[in-house]
């Protein structure tokens, strides 16, 4: 019976792939490669990146398909469920016949704001059979955090994972909240006052970019940077991480932010 | 100069160790395991583990060490205030003199729910010059959402991470909470009318136990299949997502609670 693995491979970083994630691209009979177009070329090189590192298993075929295009001209639901029933049938095309395992490359971790899983919700009510495993690998938040070598949560304090979307809405809620999918600044809509934002793109990878510092300071910076970044490598991916003051020893205090009002903007220290 | 490397290891299976952690672990001086007495015996055994398998570098000194025991007939802040600096002029201890690299393994990933970025606050606070890097791991939520092969947000939708003393006193926030550090079994206290929830124990390890289900129908078998387990091996660590309904086409309609009222209980795939 045709097994499906989802492996997360981390965010760019070839480093980031676990022991698990390459005994498991090993046992597969079959690794599927979207191709996304030119704009996000980076991401069909870092999968065939890893499987040129860290794939030995001869038998493993490496197929290429080119990925459905999202219609962005509806609203975002709505193409989303279109987009997710055009990659379906896509994998259904691919798979038909195979009786083997075939692993997926997951950007991130499978199970935060990864389509996949859903993904493979419709090709099982459409009728393949199959099994499925995940492999989870390391988030852009977790990088996030490592990189600003800062904790996620205060002392016992919630943290919320959010969009720039729910944020642009909602607000930031609680002390903590992290955001992915933020296309287009959404903290420039919330009260600064009091707030330290972190933000990272590209992470762990060669062009990473790293501010952090109170948000009333260096947003604006990060929205320049955002905008420079991006049209210098045609596309871009980011996160960040709302933090409210309360707590008196933050690492933020000894660390990057540790003098305020001055933006503090780093490159990866290895 | 000192350097502290804080290396993620993720949640008790070795194969969670990602490249970059096994790097780190071979380029450090020095690797501090700790030790907390018999009753949690698994987790020093864990990182012994680790290094035997994943240290090839002959001139890494392995050095373990008594952990200071947490006060816990205090407040809980206070308590943990106290424990931390306790822990902190013992890292000064072990690390007076060193010039090297010193490599802390931290269960799970740094940023989440661990008080190790804060120790070393403490430490720098108290006069020893370090530079620190970190980095991430796998977490227990990732695997808890691996293990069910479910994502852990509703699409577009955030996400709640939080603790089982938050979620006694403020209830479960949006569609979706992961509870983490709960000793107590805290979802008894919210109300279970469309909730499901997916918990996991032990989670990456030989003796990993999961149940999903919705929690009016699996609640009372979680509690019990905890203090079985708890009873069983001394220790327990777990952790656990809660999702109200909200989307039509979830994971779970298809996969481990496809039986409503019927717990779904299962035992390691591989």
């Amino acid at each position: 019976m045709l097994g499906i693995v989802v492996i997360g491979i981390g965010t760019g970083n070839p480093d980031h792939m676990t022991v698990e994630a390459i005994g498991a691209l090993n046992a597969a009979d079959l690794v599927l490669i979207p191709r996304k177009g030119a704009a996000k070329g980076d991401l069909a090189d870092l999968r065939r990146a890893i499987c040129e590192r860290f794939l030995e298993n001869p038998a493993t075929r490496i197929v290429e398909f080119d990925m459905p295009v999202r219609d962005t001209s509806g609203g975002y639901r709505a193409g989303v469920e279109v987009w997710h029933a055009a990659i379906s049938a896509r994998y259904r095309h691919l798979l038909d016949g195979e009786t083997g395992t075939a692993a997926l490359l997951v950007w991130g971790d499978p199970s935060l704001y990864d389509s996949t899983l859903r993904i493979l919700d419709l090709l099982a009510a459409g009728g393949l059979a199959f099994t499925r495993r995940v492999v989870p690998g390391i988030t852009s938040l977790q990088v996030l955090a490592a990189r600003h070598a800062i904790p996620l949560n205060h002392i016992g304090e919630p943290v919320a994972i959010t969009t720039g979307r729910q944020l642009a809405t909602g607000g930031a809620t609680g002390t903590t909240t992290a955001v992915m999918l933020d296309g287009d600044c959404a903290f420039r809509g919330i009260d600064p006052e009091g707030v330290e934002i972190f933000w990272g793109a590209y992470l762990g990878m060669e062009n990473e970019i790293l501010i952090s510092g109170p948000l009333a300071d260096v947003g604006d910076a990060i929205v320049a940077a955002r905008a420079e970044a991006r049209a210098a490598n045609g596309w871009i991916m980011d996160t960040y991480l709302l933090r409210c003051a309360g707590e008196s020893a933050s690492a933020s205090a000894s660390h990057s932010a540790s003098v305020p009002g001055s933006p503090s903007r780093s490159q990866p220290a290895e």
